[in-house]
């Protein structure tokens, strides 16, 4: 499975794709982030930034698109920005017929490090040894969308087989963290067909 | 001038398109509400809003895309998907190299009613009497969109005059009310041209 991570924001949005399936190793595709100019105009900032995922899908043809879910309650004055961010970016992947996938950071984080209070630092360390990278990808938006892919990889089946048993039994959705056994053992090794940041 | 005002939302989204210019009165010509499935995914949600957005401007042609400015503090939970909904319609508009400006709930309310706590009703009611309607616009998303459309009308050449010349004196934009004068006496008239909710 290919899943392109997306870090929402207007000014720096990162972007991450990963090769995987759970309980495997994942491997890192491409990195980068997009930017843009904080003078232009909302609608033109928005109009770049869907350009850029549109080229990004078209280019690695992701089986999913993992978008971080952002909560209003955090950093009130950005948070409409990086909710339109992200609402262009789901735009551009229906566009193009993929599937969207929604996580928030705390999942993120529980799925990389084993905890949903691990810091920019610890996701960008654990992102690193996880992918095997030889430098640890900067800025920290890139390392996030590379963080949002990997658990993807893991997480997504694991959730949509809850949601499959939910349904069955007509119980609730398992909320619990899924982590600690589906994270491979870490090595190191190369940082491998790693693309350009756009 | 052609606005298309845009009271953006997932569930409804209001549009309406009036023609106008500041001191005269204002002429509706169309109006209506997208509405899109609540239990479709988010993404198929966003791209069947900015489908819709993209042929409004197409068969409209507005000079200008007014869009109410979400605030993301009212409403938590319906906060996020408002600006995703506002953000794909401005980039609808980018994409059709229109100009996108933004407007204040309470701005609108203040444009068209004379107070900045006008509540849903009353902007009805004066949308209905401005633009010389028959019956008023119904859902309030329809009303909304259509007094954000006057709003624009009327203010915006006004906020960008305040502009220039805040810049030429090199002080703040001025934020008081700037209602009354501007509001053309009411009479009651055809609703003409009116097309249909899309």
């Amino acid at each position: 499975m290919r899943v392109l991570g997306i870090d929402p924001g207007l000014t720096r949005c990162g972007w991450g794709v990963v090769d995987g399936r759970p309980g495997a190793r994942p491997a890192a595709v491409g990195v980068g982030v997009v930017r843009s100019d904080h003078t232009l105009a909302l609608e033109l900032r928005l109009l770049e930034l869907h350009t850029a995922v549109t080229a990004l899908v078209r280019e690695h043809r992701p089986d999913v698109v993992a978008i971080e879910r952002v909560f209003q309650q955090n950093n009130k004055g950005t948070a409409t920005g990086t909710a339109q961010a992200a609402g262009v970016a789901a735009l551009a992947a229906a566009q193009a017929s993929r599937p969207v996938h929604w996580h928030t950071p705390s999942e993120v984080k529980a799925a990389i490090s084993g905890s949903g209070r691990a810091d920019k630092e610890q996701v960008t360390l654990m992102v690193t040894r996880i992918l095997g990278l030889d430098t640890p990808p900067r800025p920290a938006d890139a390392a996030d969308a590379l963080a949002l892919a990997v658990c993807h990889v893991w997480r997504g089946p694991t959730q949509d087989r809850l949601r499959v048993a939910a349904l069955a039994t007509g119980a609730g959705i398992a909320q619990g963290p899924l982590t600690t056994a589906r994270r491979p053992p870490v090595r190191a090794s190369r940082w491998q067909g790693i693309g350009s940041a756009s």
